[in-house]
């Protein structure tokens, strides 16, 4: 069950697919349907049968989806279960809201280390974690070999850190700052262009004005 | 140029453009071939050529593009010309984080209104405004008619908090919260769940790490 012939578009899916069955599972429900997850998700029954099917398919007729089984083989091909250790540069309001979203440790992330460069933030304590110097972070990464490294730092200073997190051996980067990083072939960049998805909201707005 | 033929794949990479086309004005460059543009942004020039086609084409052969009308004709198809009136609910760490985001601004959003429930927040200056008590939220709006309402609340809050803007006016939302909102089809939603975008990195990462 590699999903590796999925395509994107399903996999851009599976992220809500989890939610949603976590929700079913929190409600102690351990049995759905293709219509009943079809009508929770705004998606029609056929889509919900062939996502699922790209996986091998978990469904039984006549008796639905196993809440629990589904949900099990979405968090492994997801890698939820991987336990991926995060670091966050930058404790601005930003790094700081990251840090105390809760649904990122409920979903199998461990933060391990905060990094600043602002000596009033420095040493602040940030949800649970005390905020370490700048300059400490090649040490931490080589000791502790963060998986991901979160970069909630300005425009101005995004290419630096990202130069030295990935030197240093960081393969995953989940970026928030507006700017397309340029990196080697094999680290791997989610961005959050925030800007994009408001200027999105007002093209509809201005659209649908017309 | 309503642009109400053009694909919504297009669409998602005009604020790209903008942003690139706004990097050029600010270095004083005014003229740009498809293929120059193409390097900085890492598509093909015929691609470029055929996006901007979409718009009715704004390029003349051998001079290349006029960085300045193509800029602000992506403007107005973004409706950032619009000056789109923006009020922020929850003055948490990403409320605030979103309130002192320079980019807004920069592209034509007007912060009006930041509103929470918590006492300790209530009073406290974001950004160059005010945070108001969230009672005084339908009264603002009915007075000042924002476009959009940023809604940085907790998931728990969020379902009541989109019903009163809605019922107050409010006909486009930005909604951070880990929710699908249920509102009437005249409302515009944009959601940004960040969850999502991580789980797609910690997909990438299972899968090639295989």
């Amino acid at each position: 069950m590699s999903g590796k012939q999925v395509p994107l578009v399903v996999i851009r899916r599976l992220p809500r697919y989890h939610r949603y069955l976590g929700e079913l599972l929190n409600n102690k429900i351990y049995r759905v349907s293709s219509t009943e997850l079809s009508e929770k998700m705004g998606v029609t029954a056929s889509q919900i049968r062939q996502d699922l099917n790209c996986f091998g398919g978990f469904g039984q007729q006549g008796y639905g989806y196993n809440v629990e089984m589904l949900y099990d083989s979405i968090t492994k091909i997801l890698g939820l279960n991987n336990g991926y250790k995060t670091i966050i540069i930058g404790a601005g309001n930003l790094g700081k809201a990251l840090a105390n979203y809760g649904g990122f440790s409920k979903r199998g992330f461990e933060l391990c280390g905060i990094f600043d460069t602002d000596e009033n933030v420095v040493g602040e304590e940030v949800a649970g974690i005390t905020v370490k110097d700048y300059t400490e972070l090649s040490d931490f990464i080589k000791h502790e070999k963060p998986d991901i490294a979160i970069l909630a730092v300005p425009k101005t200073a995004v290419t630096e850190v990202a130069d030295e997190v990935v030197q240093n051996g960081v393969k995953a980067l989940w970026n928030f700052a507006y700017v397309d990083l340029d990196l080697p072939g094999d680290v791997l960049v989610e961005n959050v262009h925030l800007s994009d998805s408001l200027m999105t909201l007002s093209y509809k707005m201005n659209k649908y004005g017309e």
